[in-house]
């Protein structure tokens, strides 16, 4: 493995912005554009343009001022801050026997955990009327592009307070920037990766997940189902600048070698403690399929295609009994409290096709995630809903309704939904579509789709695709939301645009490598002006101008 | 170049399903599936799945029974049809100098046209009461998949009279199947090819024709702007199976060597015959931007940015006079009745970024083709209005609405819109988004924006990958619809997966040769009975097939 790893985008630097009630920075992008030549009584005028500044994902890593070495992972930036609250403690070592087995990370951070039992979440800490400089580094985040400075510590708090927002901010991995994921904030997007048991390896892995946060992934859910799943998502988390969320569920079946009917409670609460001693931000856990759901699945096309879902349908049906997960939710709660673990409410039931969507089965579910919220905002752990999945346009309306009806305004988490079953191959496209639309209507999250869904595994093009993917889908639903500042961005690129300023305007998108490929691919000069979509004659936008200094 | 030329899909084969009224025989693709095989008391029980069938767009293509040969074009399907109208006859030669000096194309077809200036237009027959074989040739083209026959030959000639429908069939491209273009059938998408003056030759535009034709392209605008113009279209006509259209104000350039100032109607109106009479389907043409709106766009981002929009807009600047196409337009109309070639409402002012999206300019013209409409409907020339371009979600809606009031129901037709400037090399996607919504509310044809956009001219590759994102939004907005039949594809494809007949599943998605290509790069036997995402172990829908199991 390569040790020095760097994220560069061209014509940036990293800007760090101070905080105001805590000794923080905040880690931004600058884009440096050139000026504007206008042509003036036959002079050239040289009109200056302010950098934009980006929302940044990269980390450390694009910040050529810190030391990179993946054999030792990133700075812990959140270390300080966790100990001055005084109400954890290191322990003296890992509670399972998986997390003392260890792995080949070079370096062993002993775990820490909450004093006596007591909730150490983000989420707890609003509650208590303090302002952490978790929620002041999100709030500084999120006003960017010079837009009004609407999103305040305070207002971060009493989202998180009102359970409408999470920080996802293990104890266990201080390496990760704080960030928030919440209806009244920007849309975040979640990537997958991980090994199954077929393919690919940790190097590979390490490297999804920087090549993820280069592109704009804000969070990263480490699926491995394979082989060596504690020491690959150790090389993640301790390299990972986002926070890393799993499904539990699929290491506690590694554990059993895949004997779902051996499945039971100590087993995973076992794997819940590893998991959250090694640093994981959030756990996605099926607890609202229940037994009496099964039998409103009869008449699908697709059955269950939620693998952890499937998973638990299956032990439950062989084991005659009540899901454990639901039947031991507060003792779930009881654990995650302590590390501010956040709970994603897998949504076991969602469609897996156009024409399951929406049916009783999915809704039946929702309702039981609903009241599973209100028991873990009694223990003060910070909650997502997951939702679909498939669902035509003419259905998404519905989706997000009915989870603010029924999950007390708790943050929605989404895959997609695809709005069509026919293009596999292209499902970061038939996904974005509903995506976008799900988002304006108020979805905090995206979790990725990459061309490979229904396929195979991604490779990292797949990555890149579908990550470009969802920062469209994201970023549209940003605009159309009014967020401020959030079209600043998209002006100054069309800006750049319309003055023939190619390189500020690849520099300015979300892929400027893919742009500035493609314009190369015409054959032109770097400074022309015109494309080769028009041709040099007849260019619109260099048309206008001509007009326009007619009209002077 | 290559004379035979083919189009093959796997497991597919054409279909004629005849006519009623008229001795026509419409072309289908359908799919043959496999065996749905369970075990039954440890019995493997085969269960068959009928075939589907897809609205299929390669024409004699796909037909191994029809000989294909480039250089002599594809069958005249439509000429026993026009000449047994007995309203046209042929002429002894082309009306136009351009006409006459011809191409390399070795046939030279003299062209045919109204006799005694009248209307030869699907309107004017829709009008008199006569359901022609192009009419009922529409109406078993849409109904599709097995849905009920909602879609008649009289429901189709009545939309045709209101001009809420059109067909573009002009009598000199009778090589082309009926298609129809309207709010209430199967959205259409449209594909743009063409050399600019800097790139690509013949070969390259057939080619790219035909390779449109065989995604699923619905219709084909050629906007050439290099050299050899008319000897292009003259190849890309004679062998395509769907209507093609041009923006006759491009060749028109052409012969004035790009002087914008010289200019004028004779010219303009020579060009317009030209291409009548060589078969061109619908012309874009910017009538509705006037002097008057130049003011209304001091304050744009990014100015004009429609090619045709910009050059009318300059020569209207420097000889100071009001936009020809405007007060030409009754003439135009008259040209264009008696060939039935359709007119598409250039929308000259749509907006090139988000920042300019809905401004005044933009409704100002969009009013003026509304007006524009009546005077063609007088005419009987069929209408499409041509929409934006880049607007963000929240904005799309009143694009439709503003549509709706003012342009008396004829057809939309929108590129785009692109719903975030900020993915130059992505705005296939960006474009996707916006397109899907925007034909949910009822916009009859999508144009096509490939991942080149902005950036340089598209290749094979890029106009497969924009079709296919379109194909993909123009179904999501079929199903959204509500259109009858729209959805069974997608369940028969979402039975093949949870089947595990890959193939099937391929055979039946919009582009097969791609799933199978990324399936394969899984490393997988075709006939697994998993796919690599899951694994072999933790396959949701292998889980829930036992779980099924154990109920029974």
């Amino acid at each position: 493995m390569k040790k020095e790893q760097r994220i560069n985008y061209p014509s940036s630097h990293k800007i760090y912005v101070k905080g105001k009630i805590h000794d923080i920075a905040v880690g931004m992008r600058s884009v440096t554009l050139t000026d504007t030549v206008s042509i003036v009584n036959g002079e050239k005028v040289f009109t200056a343009n302010p950098p934009v500044t980006i929302y940044d994902t990269s980390g450390p890593y694009s910040d050529g001022n810190i030391a990179i070495d993946i054999t030792k992972g990133l700075p812990r930036l959140r270390q300080r801050w966790i100990e001055e609250r005084r109400d954890t403690e290191q322990l003296r070592d890992f509670s399972s026997p998986y997390g003392i087995a260890g792995s080949t990370f070079p370096i062993v951070h002993k775990p820490r955990r909450a004093k006596d039992g007591q909730a150490v979440s983000q989420m707890y800490y609003a509650r208590q009327g303090t302002i952490t400089p978790e929620m002041e580094y999100v709030a500084i985040r999120e006003n960017l592009h010079g837009g009004e400075q609407t999103v305040t510590p305070e207002f971060v708090r009493s989202e998180l307070a009102a359970g409408r927002a999470i920080i996802p901010a293990n104890i266990n991995h201080p390496e990760a920037e704080p960030m928030i994921i919440g209806t009244n904030f920007l849309v975040k997007i979640n990537t997958n990766i991980g090994n199954s048991a077929l393919m690919s390896g940790i190097d590979e892995e390490v490297e999804k997940a920087l090549w993820s946060c280069k592109w704009g992934g804000d969070t990263l859910m480490d699926l491995s189902t394979g082989t060596h799943i504690h020491e690959t998502r150790e090389w993640i988390i301790r390299n990972t600048p986002v926070p890393v969320g799993t499904v539990p569920l699929y290491q506690t079946l590694e554990k059993l070698n895949g004997n779902i009917e051996d499945l039971d409670w100590e087993i995973y609460r076992d794997t819940l403690i590893e998991q959250c001693e090694q640093g994981v931000d959030y756990f996605t856990i099926h607890a609202g399929l229940l037994r009496s759901h099964l039998p409103l699945l009869k008449n699908r096309t697709t059955g269950i295609v939620s693998r952890g879902g499937s998973i638990i349908a299956n032990w439950m049906t062989k084991r005659r009994t009540e899901n454990l997960f639901y039947t031991h939710f507060e003792d779930i709660c009881r654990i995650l409290k302590q590390y501010d673990t956040a709970v994603s409410l897998g949504d076991g039931l969602r469609p897996g096709c156009i024409d399951d969507a929406n049916d009783a089965g999915q809704f039946a579910e929702l309702s039981v995630l609903g009241h599973l919220t209100r028991i873990a905002w009694k223990h003060h752990v910070q909650v997502l809903i997951e939702g679909p999945g498939h669902v035509p346009m003419h259905k998404i309306d519905i989706n997000m309704d009915e989870q603010l009806k029924t999950c007390h305004g708790a943050p929605f988490y989404t895959l997609g939904p695809l709005t069509t079953d026919i293009a596999p191959g292209y499902d970061h496209i038939t996904s974005a579509i509903g995506a976008a639309r799900i988002a304006w209507l108020g979805t905090a999250m995206i979790c990725y789709v990459t061309p490979k869904e229904h396929l195979s595994l991604p490779d990292r093009q797949d990555v890149r695709a579908g990550v470009i993917a969802y920062k469209i889908a994201a970023h549209a639903a940003d605009i159309a939301k009014g967020h401020a500042g959030a079209q600043l961005r998209d002006k100054a690129l069309s800006k750049a645009r319309f003055d023939f300023r190619w390189k500020d305007q690849f520099n300015l998108s979300l892929d400027p490598e893919k742009a500035l490929e493609y314009y190369r691919a015409g054959h032109l000069d770097d400074d022309s002006g015109h494309c080769t979509m028009c041709g040099p004659h007849f260019c619109a936008m260099k048309l206008t101008k001509e007009m326009n200094n007619c009209i002077k």
